[in-house]
C-alpha cells in the first residue's frame, strides 16, 4: 500500500509496521479490501501472550503514544515505559492507527485496488468496523486476549467496543473522557468542521491528492475542535485580551479585510497549522465520521441491555471540566455498565484535553486499576 | 444612500426611517463620512422628550424589535407594545441598527463617496464608536437623555457604553447576557467564523457586491454561533441522535464525499440558511469585529474606574445557562458598577439564546425595575 502522502506522514510513522489484514467486513454491508493497519510496540509479548495492553488513540492522533525524540513527545508520553506507570518492562504494549487514519493504516489516501487513492470514495467506517480490523491485527501478532484495552476520547470509544463486540478479549477496560454514544452536541460540533473542509476549493470532493491539500479548511475545522477541547476559564487566565505580540488589533483601518491580531487568535493559528502539517484531511473527515457514529447501543437493545454482556473490568474516567465529552456520558455510561463502577472523576482545568494532559492522575489510576 | 443588496433587504427594512448623522469619528483616527442610521420607533414622544427608550439589537438582529407581521415576528416579540411590559401608549420606543449593520444604517453594503460600495474597506466600528453615531442620531431625533437604554449580548455592551460615555444622557441602563469586554473565549469563537466567510471564494476580500455572496461561508459562520447560543442538554432532549425524517447516516457508502444527516444537522442547516438569506456577510464581520471590540476599560482605567462615572440605575441580568456569556461576567461587571447592583439571573435552559426566548422573564425585570 503505498501512500501518496508519504513525504508529509513520514516523521510520525518513524517506527511504524504494517500488518496486512485482508478484507474488513463493514457494518454498512460493504468489505474495505486489502487493508492493512499501522501499528507499534514496546516490551516484549510473554509466552502465554498475557501481558499484552492495546493502547487507543483518539482523534487526530497516531501510535505515537510515546516516542524518543524530545522535540517531538508523544500523545501520552511518560505514561508508558521502563519504570513507568504502564512499565514496559512487564507490559506488551500496541497502539494501532485507526482505520481512515494517515499513520500508516489504511485510510483514504490510500491506494485502492484500481491503483487511485480512495479519496471521495473511502467508505464510512464506524467505531465498530474501526475495532473489528483491530481484532483481526491481534489475531495475526498472537494476542488471544488483551490483559488491558485502554483509550481517551475516541480512543475510550474504541476500548468501550472492544469490550463489548469481543468480550472474552479483554480483560480490563478503560474509556477515559467519553461516553456510550455521540452525543447531538457532538455531532453538531463536527458538522462545521467537516464542512469547512469540504468547502475549501482545493478539496475537490475529497479527490485532491496530487494537487495542493485543503490546507485552510483542515485549519479552521482544528481552530473550531480546540476551542471544544479547552475551556473559558484557561483561555481567559492565559491570553485575556492580549494582543499578539506587537500586534494592534483596534489600529488596522477596515473591519472587513482584516486587522491584526489577538494572543488568542495567534494561539488557535498555531494549532491549526500544526494540525494542517501533519495530518490528511479526508482523514479527518473519515475518523471524525467514526466518531459520529459511535453508539455502543445500536443493534443490541437498549444502553443496559447493549453492555450487558461485557464481562471486563471497567475503569471509566472522566475530566471535570471536559464540555465536550461531558462527565455526565461517563456517569451514564457506568451506571449502565454491569456493576455501575465508580466514576474517576480527574481534577483539570484543561477541559476535554485532560485526558492528554493529566498523564500522572491517569498514569496513578491505571496504576491502581489494571497494571 | 443606496444600498446594493436593496432586494434582499426589503422585508427586514419595511418602516425603517434613515437618520443621515453626518460624519463619525472612529476610535481608529479614521473618519466615517455620510453615515446614515437605520431607526423605528414606537408610540409617541411627550413633550418634555422624558419617555423616550433606546432598545439595542444583538449581533444579527436589527429594528425589528417587533413586529405588525405574525409570519415574521421580531427578537422581542411580545416585550414591547400597548399593554405590553414596555407599553408604547406611554412609552417612546426606539431601535437603531447598529453602523456596519445591514438594515438601515451605513455599512459594508452601503455606498462609499467614490460611489462604490464599501465592501472590503469598511473601516473597525468599536462598540463606543457606534454608540457615538447613536448619540447623534438621539440628537437629531430630539432626544437628549433616555429614561432607558436596554439590550442583550451585543445590545447589552452598547446599552454599557452608553451609560459609560454619556452618564448624564441615561436614567436606566439594562445590560443582558454580556460583560463588561469581549473575553478570550469570546474572541476565539468569532475567529473560525469570519474565517468561514472570508475563505469563500465569492468572498473575493469583501469586494462581492454584483456578484454571488459568500453564503456557504456565512453559513458556517453561522452553524459555530449558533451551537454556541445554545446548550448541550438542549441539544440532547430535542434531537438525541435521531436521523433527519427518513435519512439515514449510517447507510451512505463514503464518509469523504458525505452522508445522509441526522437531525440536528439538518437544524444546523435551517439556521445557517435562514440567516444567510437575510444578512450580509460582510455586515456579519463588521458586526463581529464590534464585539470583539467591546472594552470598557479601554482607554479608562481598571474595570472599577472605567464605571465609576456611570451614574445610571443599572439592571444586570444574565441565563443562568449561557455558556458564551457567562453569568460570571456579568457578575464581574456587577460587582465594579459604582453601588455594586444586583445580578438577576434568568433561569433558562436554553443557553445565550435564552436572552431573546425568555421574553416573559426579561420583561417582568424590566417592569419591576425601569418601566
Amino acid at each position: 500500500m503505498i501512500s501518496t502522502l508519504q513525504h508529509r506522514r513520514a516523521p510520525a510513522e518513524a517506527g511504524v509496521r504494517r500488518c496486512p489484514i485482508g478484507s474488513v467486513q463493514l457494518d454498512n454491508g460493504r468489505t474495505l479490501p486489502d487493508v492493512v493497519i499501522g501499528y507499534r510496540t514496546w516490551g516484549t509479548l510473554n509466552a502465554d501472550a498475557s501481558n499484552a495492553i492495546l493502547v487507543e488513540h483518539a482523534l487526530t492522533g497516531g501510535t505515537d503514544v510515546v516516542t524518543d525524540d524530545d522535540t517531538r513527545p508523544g500523545w501520552w508520553q511518560g505514561l508508558i515505559g521502563p519504570g513507568l506507570a504502564i512499565d514496559t518492562r512487564r507490559w506488551f504494549v500496541v497502539a494501532a492507527n485507526i482505520v481512515g487514519g494517515c499513520f500508516g493504516s489504511t485510510g483514504p489516501a490510500s491506494v485502492a485496488p484500481d491503483g487511485v487513492p480512495w479519496g471521495s470514495r473511502f467508505p464510512l467506517i464506524t467505531v465498530r468496523d474501526s475495532v473489528r480490523a483491530e481484532a483481526a491485527l491481534a489475531d495475526r501478532i498472537g494476542i488471544d486476549r488483551w490483559h488491558a484495552v485502554i483509550g481517551g476520547s475516541l480512543g475510550g470509544m474504541r476500548a468501550l467496543e472492544w469490550a463489548v463486540e469481543y468480550p472474552g478479549r479483554v480483560r480490563h477496560c478503560a474509556v477515559i473522557a467519553a461516553g456510550a454514544y455521540s452525543t447531538a452536541e457532538q455531532i453538531a460540533w463536527v458538522q462545521p468542521q467537516l464542512m469547512a473542509i469540504r468547502q475549501d476549493p482545493s478539496f475537490r470532493s475529497g479527490d485532491y491528492y496530487g494537487g495542493p491539500p485543503p490546507a485552510a479548511g483542515l485549519g479552521l475545522a482544528r481552530r473550531i475542535a480546540h476551542i471544544t477541547y479547552r475551556t473559558e476559564s484557561e483561555f481567559g487566565s492565559r491570553f485575556s485580551r492580549l494582543p499578539q505580540g506587537a500586534e494592534d488589533p483596534y489600529g488596522h483601518s477596515s473591519s472587513v479585510a482584516g486587522r491584526e491580531r489577538y494572543a488568542v487568535e495567534s494561539y488557535l493559528d498555531y494549532q491549526a497549522d500544526k494540525l494542517a502539517g501533519r495530518f490528511d484531511a479526508n482523514s479527518y473527515i473519515a475518523v471524525s465520521e467514526t466518531l459520529v457514529s459511535h453508539d455502543v447501543r445500536r443493534g443490541r437493545g437498549d444502553l443496559r441491555r447493549a453492555l450487558s454482556g461485557a464481562t471486563a473490568d471497567f475503569t471509566i474516567a472522566a475530566i471535570s471540566s471536559d464540555r465536550l465529552y461531558l462527565p455526565a456520558g461517563s456517569y451514564e455510561l457506568a451506571h449502565a455498565l454491569p456493576g455501575s463502577p465508580h466514576v474517576a472523576e480527574i481534577d483539570s482545568p484543561y477541559g476535554h484535553d485532560g485526558f492528554l494532559l493529566e498523564t500522572e492522575a491517569i498514569g496513578s489510576l491505571l496504576a491502581q486499576r489494571i497494571v
